[in-house]
C-alpha cells in the first residue's frame, strides 16, 4: 500500500492471549499494507481462564508496549463476543471507526466479512508450531520458559500479572 | 386425532440444522394428529457454526418450502435459547400461541413439559442412522453428496446459502 | 402487486398491543402489495406491563384469528428487542426468512432499513385518533368500552386474557 | 399461625431501598402468619442509583440486623430482575426454596402469582404517607432527618454506607 | 476463631449439585471458624442439566434442612454466574452482606479474592474419591444407590425431585 | 505534569454524543496533566436514539480526528454500559489498560472510583450553557446551525452521518 493513499484503514482481529511474536510479525506486515490499522481485541469480556487468562485492558497494554512510534496510526478496540454470528459484523462495525479492508486468515471471519461485502486479505503466515497462544499458556502453566515466544517489551508486564498463577487457578477448578 | 376436534394445537420443537427428510416425516405425522401445529425452531439465535450453520430465518424458509397447503394450519416460531431450564417452559409459552399437547422424543423436553403438566406424546421414529443433522453437516463440510437426505424442495435453497463454505469456516477457527 | 410476481416478500413490523382495526387495515393493504408477508411482532420479550400487556404468543394468536385464508401467505415471527439499533437490521434478518421490501411509516425503522439498502414503502394511513394501542389499553384499564376498536374475531380472546386485570396490575406497582 | 402447622412457607418480596419501619411491620405480621418466611429482595442487581441506592447484599444486611431471633425461620434471597413478566414467577421459583403462599399488596405480583395458581394474601397496611422508600431517599439526599423512619438497628449501618453521598452522586449525572 | 469475636463473617461458595456429606463436613468446620457464615450457591441460574440438575432454590432447601440450630448464624445466597472473572468478586460483593474472610480450596476462587485483598483460608479436606457431586449424579442417573453419600436429612427431598429422571433427561438430548 | 514522570496514566470518560468543543477543551487540559490519557467512550452499545445518535465507532472517529499528534499518547476505548453500578469500576478496569488517576466532574463516577480507592480530579469547567450534547442534538434535529459548537475537524464527518435524519427518526416512533 503506497503511503500517499490517505485514509485506507484496515481491520485486524485477534484474541492475543497473550500477544506473541507471531502476532507482532502480522502486525508489522499489516501496518505496511494500510495507512491506519484497527486492532480488534476479540473475546474482550473474557479473562482469568485457561484459554483467556488476560483481560482486554491487559491485552491493550501488551500491544501498546510493542507499537512504538506506530502507535500514532494504530487504533486498538476491545470487542466483546456477541455469540451470534449472524449479527457479528454489524456488532464489530458499531464498535470500531470506519474501515475499508479486513486482514484475516480465519475462515469464519473471512466468510462473515465477505458476506457483508468487505474485501478480506490473508495475513502473513508465521510458524504456528513455534508461536502459539496455547503453547505459551501451557508453558506458563507448567513453569517452563515462555519468554522467547513473546516480544521482549512485554515480558516484564506478563510476569507482573502472575500469568502462571492465574492459569493454574483456571486449570484447577475442583468441585 | 379426529378432524372434528376443533382447535387442538400441538407443539413440535427442533433445531432443524438443516431440516431433513426425517424431520419432514415427523412433521407430516404430527400434522395428522392435531388441528394446528406450532413448529418451534430451537436455538434460534445460533448460526454460522458447525452445529448450527443456518439462521432461524433460513430454517423458517426451509420449513415453509416443504409445507405446501399444510402451511395454512402450521405456525412456525423461532425460539431463542434461554439456557435456564427452570424457566424454559414459561419462555416457550410466552413466545408461541396457546397449545394443548407437545410432541417430542427428547427426554429433557418431555420432562420439562410434563413438570408443567402438559401432555407429551412421542413422535414417529425415523431411521436416525440415515437421517441426521450432524451427518448432513459432515457431508456438506466434506463436499460429499447430501442432497438425498433433505426434502427436494430445499436442495436449491441450501445450495444458495453456501452451506459448505459456512461449515468449513466454522470448522477452521485458527488462533 | 400482480399475482404473477412469484416470491415478492414484504416485511411489516409492529408491537400490536393489542392488534387493532387500524393494524388490520394495514395488514390487508400490505397483503395486496406483495405475494407473501412477514409480520414481525416487535418487543416480543415484553408482557404484563402497561405498554405491553400481551405476550408475543398472545399477539401471534390475535393475528392468526384475523387472517382467515390469508394465513397461507403470511408468516408471523416474534422479534425480541435487541436495544442496539446499530445491529437491529441484522438481528431482524437473522430471525425472519428472506424478504425484499419493508412496509413502515416509522421513521426509525425506515431509516435503519434504508441504511441497509432495503426499499421501504409507507403504509396506509388509518385514523390514529381513533385506532391506537394506547387508547385501547387506557380503556381496558378503566373498564370503558374498547371492543369496537379491535377486530371482532379477537374480542373474546382478549377478554379471556383478563386484559383489564393485567393492566391495572401494571399500573399499580406500589413500593 | 399455630405451631403445629409444620412447613407452611410464605413468600414476601420487596425492594427495601432502604428497609423501613413500614417494611418491618409487614415482616412481623407475615412472620406470624406462616412457619417460615422467604424474604425476596427485588431488583437485586441494582445499586448506586436514586431509586436503588443500596446493593442486594447491603439490603440483606439491613434485614438480618432487624430479625433478632426470628432469623432462624427467615430465608432472605436476592432476586435479580428478569424484565420479562411472562416468566417472572418461574424465575422466582427457581431461586427460592419451595413455598405455599405469597404475601403482597402489589397488584402485578398478585396477578402473576395467581395466574400461576398460588394463593396470594394482602399484607398489613402501614402509613405510606409516613413510611416510604422514596421519602427516605429524598430526605437522605437533602440531608434532612430520616433516622426515625427506619428501624433503629440499621441507622448506624445506613450512615456507614454514606447513603447521602451515593444519592447525590446518582442525582447529579452531568453530561 | 474464638467465639467472642463478634461479627467475623466468612464466605463459603459451592455449587452443591447436590449438597453431600463432604460439603456438610466443610460447613460444620467453617461454622466453627467464624461467627456467621455466608454460604454462596454458585451457578445459581443453572438447573435440569447433567452437571447442574437442581435449581438454586432446591439447593437452598438442601442446606436449610441440614443446618438445624446453626441456621441462626448462616446466610444462604444464590449467586448467578457472571462469566467474567475480572468482575466476579465485585459481583459476589454486591449480592452478599459484608464479610471479612473467604474459605476455599478452589484455586481460581482463592486467586480472585486474594487479588481483591481478602484473606482466603483453605477448608478441611474430605475424601473426594468417596464424596463427589459427579459421582452422586452418575449414581442417580444409573439408579445405583447414592443415599449414603448425602446427609440423611435430604434423602427424601432429593427423591421427591426425581433427580434420576432429570438427569436421564439431561443425558439424552437427541437431535 | 512534568514530562519526566513516566507512565502516569489518566482516565477520562464521556458519552460524546457528539464530541463538542467543551469536550475538546477538557481533553487538551487533561492531556496536559498526565503522560498518557485513556478516553473511555461510555454507553458504547447505544446508537440511533435521540440521546445517543452515534455509534461507539463513530465517536472513536470523532476523537481521532481532533487529536492530531496527541494521538500518540491517547488510548480510546469503548465502554459498554453494564447497568450495575456495584461492579462498574471492575468492568471499566477490565476493559482499559492500567491507569492511576481519574478525571471527572460527574459525582457518580467520582463516588464509584473513590470507593475503589482511585484518586479522582475535577476537570476544567467549560460553558455548559453553550456547549452541550443535548443542545447540539436538538439543533441537529431541528436543522438549526450546530457547526460552531463542535471542533471544525469533525463537521464534515458529522454531516456525512446524516445526524439530522437519525435524530428525527429517533424522535418519531409512532405506534
Amino acid at each position: 500500500m503506497s503511503q500517499q493513499v490517505f485514509g485506507l484503514r484496515g481491520l485486524l482481529i485477534g484474541r492475543y492471549q497473550p500477544f506473541h511474536r507471531g502476532h507482532l510479525d502480522v502486525l508489522w506486515e499489516t501496518l505496511e499494507r494500510c495507512d491506519e490499522l484497527i486492532v480488534g481485541i476479540g473475546s474482550a469480556q473474557e479473562s482469568h481462564t485457561l484459554d483467556n487468562p488476560f483481560t482486554a485492558g491487559e491485552r491493550v497494554e501488551m500491544i501498546l508496549r510493542c507499537l512504538g512510534k506506530e502507535r500514532a496510526r494504530t487504533i486498538i478496540v476491545p470487542i466483546p463476543d456477541i455469540n451470534r454470528y449472524a449479527i457479528w459484523v454489524s456488532h464489530v462495525e458499531s464498535l470500531v471507526p470506519p474501515f475499508e479492508v479486513v486482514f484475516s486468515n480465519n475462515s469464519l471471519t473471512k466468510s462473515l466479512f465477505e458476506e457483508a461485502e468487505y474485501k478480506v486479505f490473508p495475513t502473513k503466515i508465521y510458524d504456528r508450531s513455534k508461536y502459539s497462544g496455547s503453547e505459551i499458556r501451557e508453558r506458563m502453566l507448567n513453569n517452563r520458559p515462555w519468554e522467547d515466544l513473546v516480544p521482549e517489551q512485554i515480558v516484564e508486564f506478563l510476569k507482573s500479572l502472575d500469568a502462571a498463577g492465574r492459569l493454574s487457578a483456571g486449570a484447577n477448578q475442583d468441585e
